[in-house]
């Protein structure tokens, strides 16, 4: 495990993801790397926890996914916003070099095998559970959550901790064009979690 | 239409999930109402504007949609806190009073025939894409938006307006057990939506 991560119990990785932030996905098969930006991810089960993604045709993310079945869902930090933008923005298929253009640099997670993107509030490993029709049809992507870590800078104890934490630790939520709300102040009562 | 609202143009129509809100699931069929609380909802597709719905095979409004197709996805407001956890905690399986128990107004919408719960932030109209498998395996429910209405004072112009509207029209981002964020401040150029 990266040293300056913690484990999220498998119980609990839903609520890295139920406040609806945009992600960074991240894949690494026969030795190609890459990364981009998705806010279509969403939960859709809480244990064993499992994810939708929805990934175009065109991505080369997604065609490394296809063909290798593991991936990273990690969730950026508005101080990664122009990273984030970067990599939603152009196609590893389009600037082999993308990554570096990106300013992204990957941490290596010999747990799962895939690069982490570093900087980012939490992550969770993936394995794909292969849907044809809803790959081919929709786009859509269905996967296990196999392992999820956390920054507990900002998410400790099954808890977000955005009250407290680094206001650049917040999560990202893209609308359209560039344009993200970070997450802000805490409605309700957190001791009910 | 319902005389606060504005017509969303449904090339837009995707904006209003995009940033991940906690929604408001409401259906009618055969003389029955219900209304539920969602968290697991996302966009699928932008033209025609399509979602994903994750709906729990215990409640009732799962199974009115199932038998009717129709729908509407709308986003509560940090006003609506209240009411929001009270419809996602209760069925109507268990309290046939749910809707006035929690509070919940509807208005009529002529143009769906399906109910609105008042005082929402924007109202997505969807129509059921029947998927037996994914429905079946994975409790999930993919649907068309076929239309869109929001409320001019938080979102105009294809454009959220956090910035300048009433806190209390934010949206909702539910973490766990009743503990929300609300959304918060803009980051990044808006102008390039």
């Amino acid at each position: 495990m990266v040293p300056s991560l913690c484990p999220v119990p498998l119980e609990k990785a839903y609520r890295l993801l139920n406040h609806g932030p945009t992600v960074l996905v991240s894949c690494r098969h026969d030795g190609v790397d890459d990364v981009m930006a998705a806010a279509w991810v969403g939960v859709l089960d809480f244990m064993p926890p499992k994810l939708t993604l929805v990934l175009d045709k065109d991505s080369r993310t997604r065609a490394l996914i296809e063909a290798g079945g593991r991936f990273v869902v990690q969730i950026p930090t508005v101080a990664q916003r122009e990273l984030t933008l970067a990599v939603g923005s152009v196609s590893l298929n389009d600037d082999a070099d993308k990554l570096r253009h990106a300013g992204v640099q990957l941490l290596a997670e010999p747990e799962v095998d895939q690069p982490l993107v570093a900087g980012c509030s939490a992550y969770l490993a993936c394995r794909l559970i292969p849907e044809p029709h809803n790959q081919q049809t929709h786009d859509l992507f269905i996967a296990e959550v196999t392992a999820a870590w956390a920054d507990p800078a900002v998410f400790r104890d099954g808890h977000w901790q955005f009250e407290t934490a680094d206001p650049d630790l917040r999560t990202l939520h893209h609308v359209a064009g560039g344009h993200f709300y970070a997450i802000g102040e805490s409605v309700g009562d957190k001791s009910q979690e």
